[in-house]
């Protein structure tokens, strides 16, 4: 926290940043699910705080995929706290040049890679859990 | 960091926004010195991300003030390692609400703020660093 009892905007920020990369990668691999998902990072990220968050609540953070491109994925988020929505934002995702991964590849499927998953684990990979809603088209089709 | 090697893009976007709000109190504070500067908190932030940042590298962050209103100041801020330009934004940085400091003000005035910092020791505040650059006017002349 920044403001004594409420939940520092930076936070925020990531939350939806984490969010909306990790959904990137989701929807991506669901729309090629028989490749290993790339990795995606943060191209831009907006934020807007509509009302200070407590920092004594649950929060839900809720995303949902926008524009899915090959090699660009839009998400939106929200983070609500009992009930409300405190901050909404969008997510740019690009993904991950190969050059900077350390593990020698952008996707997950590295042993050393820092996430340390594997394909095969998919549903434990935080990404997996990707808010789906109604409306939302999964598997998604990525452009040919 | 996410991943290895470079630093995490929440973090960024942290460093981001709290050089905003620390550079929007400074600005109304010197266009009114002879109050106590409020204090103030993010109604929006934006974050591109030009190049992955180096974890190992120190970084530079930059901030320039682009609009000063009463109750609203815009701040523009880059974060270079190496001399490199790798993230840079944008915050709206609004005047906090009376009724959202638990010390009773949004003014940084009171023992009890989270920040502990008393308006006689505006150089020791981190505020107090926000960039000046050539062409920056300060004080700066709020509306009246």
């Amino acid at each position: 926290m920044a403001v004594p009892g409420y939940v520092y905007g930076g936070l925020l920020a990531s939350l939806i940043d984490c969010h909306g990369t990790g959904s990137a990668s989701a929807a991506a691999g669901r729309a090629r699910p028989d490749e290993a998902p790339f990795r995606f990072v943060t191209a831009s990220l907006h934020v807007d705080y509509l009302r200070p968050t407590p920092i004594d609540a649950e929060l839900d953070v809720r995303g949902v995929i926008k524009e899915l491109m090959e090699k660009k994925v839009v998400v939106s988020a929200t983070v609500s706290a009992n009930g409300k929505e405190c901050a909404k934002g969008e997510v740019v995702a690009v993904r991950m040049p190969e050059n900077m991964d350390r593990c020698s590849s952008s996707r997950f499927d590295k042993k050393r890679c820092g996430c340390g998953w594997k394909r095969p684990n998919i549903t434990e990979h935080p990404a997996a859990t990707a808010t789906q809603r109604p409306g939302d088209v999964f598997p998604p089709t990525l452009p040919q």
